[in-house]
């Protein structure tokens, strides 16, 4: 294409609430522009990349017998209803009233849509599995939405949901859907990882999130540094412990006073003992009333682990007053001993001989308590969050790593939550009703692109790998109203596009050093540049963006060699 | 692609409330499911043909220089109120408010936007004209949503928008449009017509429509036998008549008693008259007052031409309560003679020699009124609505026809109505600030699809137009179960494939009645028969859908002649 005949507005300044390089850049290069709070418009330069996104994760979807389908955005309350997550979605769910005040919500996802049709039309075993996906528009309405494309409220994404007879089946597809998810996420050119993940509001028994590693990356992820094994670090696993050396002392637990003394670090100092020796009480609400979580004074309790390991549907640090009028005890000195809440205790709390908690009364501690002796728990369980070194819980000699990361894609198998509620049954084998066994799958479009931005990009813009880019060259004559040097780039361009290259001329009439740096900004992989000293010396400048270097090559003699030197970026 | 692995759900019964073919067999055929009203999911059938018209009409929007780009559904209120469009727009704009409370709208249309986007990035004249185009889901909150997906609320659209230095480089688009439209239509294999329009909510200065011909078209369509001339019939033209032949009477008019004879065909025959004798006057009810218009006893007045002249927002038949308090005069005996309002002749009111009228007052009529003598009018106009073989305006002797059509496209010269509200301005050549002049031009790529259905079926199911067909042709094993058969079926199955053709493979265990029943409803082109006796005698059966065609094509000696032969189909 000619850029003459292109929209793309680059601009020299980044909107002032750009934080992040992928959004400053998207919107600098003449990508998108935003229209409210989260929602952008697509510009021709970003629906390029996007296209090629889409037609990556196509070709994966299609290759596992994905069929691809268009549902509506706009879905009817009553069917969020039956699944019971009208009521449970909250305000990130978009909620409308037609002209006849009859509800509906914009989907921010379509499990019930496609659990609907799947319910209406699939009677028989024999009509299992089916995989279904869609590449649509979802909205989400986000508290505070940031950085861009890659937590819009508006956003892209690809949606696969399959529906089968049986776990194995399901197992099968939710193989091939890992599979295919590495294919896409490899072939876009991103430095990714799969890890293991919580279900949150989707529900389900299983999940893994494809992370692509960026600084900028929203998430932690756990990964070692000798197996396999990765995980985003809220759901990270830590093995329990091996059995304590240190001696349990004989006595019962001794009443000290610490006054004032409110936090492990005081308490600890006060009592001339590191914060390792302390147990941390802590005290959180869910929708049946209170529990407490212990762990070690120099450790974090992570709120995921225990709000999985109870099934409730929240869970939040309670409050003081919350805690003085259901517990009658001072926050700051309460502790597990005779305290009569639900107590859950990390696998390291339990193997400590020793250790200080609160006395349940003001400015008193105890020392010497034996965990397994004097407290009573629940359970004991890992509850705590996992640091960089931590060993890893799946091999023996491998350590936790810890890098951030943007999750672009994120799998489940759901099971039967939404067929059972949605009564979306088929006959098996033996003529008995079932509900179907589900999975969900789902990849942001527009987020893989931002990814990609974030992990490949310089002081100058963006760095766009290969496969996504939005042109694999662009063809800059120095001055195109020197005739010689605009035929020959003419003849260039011509040229590349015969041999299947999309390329793009930058047929502007502008100055040199305008048009370079909006191809350093726009991050096209290759520039070709020739002028009219080029033509003298039958030669022009091939650049690769990412690295910077540059050759000569003869011309016009070299023309042909260029597709391959192309591809070959 | 592999029938068993595809979700087909196909049916035996329409849906009760299917009242049109298209919506009947797109059901039937497995294309669509409703998921509330006016609201349809797309299953893998019907994406298939949707995808085939997108990629049609995006290769001729690329081809006159459209770049595609994809904004967003949700929009903020203020945009629209800029354009003047929120309160104007009424029930069918879907308004919403977000969780701060926030008003927005589901675009049913995006001139705000995209004005929007050009107003921030171009100033310059040197960075126009500008075409650009998107293929993204509207919603339209209809009163009465039907005929499937042809009057849908939620529904999947090509938008176009323009934007000029000039009316010259406009109306070289509108052009350009007209023939990448043509092309798209004729492309799609329709039957179609392009037609003079009204310009209705979008507003601007002209436009045409694209109507599918159908006998089950909502729109009625005028077109001259003789020369090219089309037009909506709302807005089909006449040309004034030559003047009357009738003498005018000398005298006054008479008042002369009609007791109870309120309409046409009463007042005539109790004059011994004939319905072209008497002028109807016919009140109106705008913004602004109340009209009258006037048209000859046998002919209807056509509103739309009157609001049109009057350019008012709102235009409906005053009630006869409304009509008494203003005018103090007696329905049903109304007449323009010494009546207080602006009244408006139709062309062939003003050329009558002598006509009956009301006398505006109870159980009375004017005979002997002369037009152009005594009714004081404040224009006289083309106000009437056209019938079969009324003259064309265009040409000397062509004759009106009309036929039904199905509206799949509509292109506007919208002027600067929306880049003059939302200050899109440029810099023209003198430095001087002036605003764009747009076009925009959609059309219904879902309803292209349903009108081809409704131009091509039989009683047995569709009757796709190759170039949208979901599959080319349709390989079909009488029995799977036959390993000679099986094996055959898939040989001609992957020689297709590897030729090109988009084949089907019928590879089903089911009866030969069902697939062919399936074959038929599905409406793919060619299907290719065979089973043990065939392959007995060394041939298979290619059948042609349309025509029910069949011929012996020798097996396996003829397979390489069958892609020829299918598009050949």
């Amino acid at each position: 294409m000619r850029y003459s005949q292109l929209f793309i507005p680059t601009l020299k300044q980044s909107p002032a609430d750009a934080e992040v390089a992928s959004h400053q850049l998207m919107v600098r290069a003449g990508m998108i522009r935003q229209l409210a709070s989260g929602i952008y418009s697509i510009l021709p330069l970003g629906l390029r990349v996007l296209r090629k996104v889409e037609q990556i994760i196509r070709e994966e979807m299609n290759a596992i017998g994905g069929q691809e389908v268009f549902l509506p955005s706009i879905q009817p309350a009553e069917l969020w209803q039956e699944s019971g997550r009208w009521g449970f979605y909250g305000k990130e769910l978009l909620r409308i009233r037609d002209r006849h005040d009859r509800e509906f919500c914009y989907g921010p996802t379509h499990e019930e849509v496609i659990t609907d049709i799947v319910r209406r039309d699939v009677k028989s075993y024999k009509q299992l599995p089916l995989l279904m996906y869609q590449i649509q528009t979802k909205f989400r309405d986000e508290v505070r939405p940031r950085f861009g494309v890659m937590r819009g409220r508006e956003f892209m994404m690809k949606d696969a949901y399959s529906f089968h007879a049986d776990e194995a089946s399901t197992q099968k597809t939710y193989e091939d859907m890992k599979r295919a998810y590495s294919n896409i996420f490899t072939r876009c050119g991103l430095d990714f990882k799969m890890v293991e993940a919580d279900s949150g509001t989707i529900g389900g028994n299983f999940s893994h999130e494809f992370m692509v590693l960026a600084d900028s990356g929203e998430d932690a992820i756990g990964f070692c540094d000798a197996c396999d094994y990765a995980s985003n670090l809220e759901k990270a696993a830590l093995a329990p412990p091996a059995a304590t050396t240190e001696p349990a002392s004989d006595g019962a637990p001794v009443e000290t006073a610490t006054p004032g003394k409110k936090t492990v670090e005081d308490v600890a100092g006060f009592l001339n003992l590191t914060p390792r020796d302390i147990v941390k009480t802590l005290v959180f609400e869910h929708e049946d009333g209170l529990v407490a979580g212990l762990v070690r004074g120099d450790r974090q309790l992570n709120a995921l682990k225990l709000k999985n390991h109870l099934g409730c549907n929240w869970l939040v640090p309670a409050d003081e007053k919350t805690i003085a009028e259901k517990t009658g005890k001072p926050v700051g000195f309460l502790g597990p001993v005779e305290l009569e809440l639900d107590i859950y205790m990390d696998h390291e709390v339990a193997v400590m001989g020793h250790c200080v908690t609160g006395a349940n009364k003001p400015d008193a501690h105890l020392t010497g308590v034996h965990p397994s002796r004097d407290i009573k728990t629940t359970a004991t369980l890992d509850l705590r969050e996992v640091i960089e070194g931590d060993p890893c819980p799946r091999c023996a000699n491998g350590r936790y790593q810890i890098k951030r990361g943007i999750e672009v894609g994120h799998i489940f198998i759901l099971g039967t939550k939404y067929s059972a509620a949605l009564k979306a049954h088929f006959l098996d084998t033996n003529g008995k009703e079932q509900p179907c066994v589900m999975g969900c799958y789902g990849i942001g479009v527009g987020r893989t692109a931002a990814a990609a931005i974030e992990q490949n990009h310089d002081g100058n813009g963006i760095v766009w790998p290969m496969p996504i880019a939005p042109f694999q060259a662009t063809v800059i004559p120095v001055n195109v109203q020197v005739d010689e040097v605009r035929q020959a780039a003419e003849k260039i361009y011509q040229s590349l596009q015969a041999s299947g290259v999309e390329a793009l001329l930058d047929d502007r009439n502008d100055r040199l050093g305008v048009k370079l740096k909006d191809a350093e900004l726009t991050g096209i992989p290759c520039q070709i540049i020739l002028g009219p000293k080029n033509l003298e010396a039958g030669t022009l400048e091939f650049k690769i963006r990412k690295t910077g270097e540059s050759k000569e090559i003869p011309f016009p003699d070299g023309l042909a060699s260029l597709p391959d030197l192309i591809k070959s970026c």
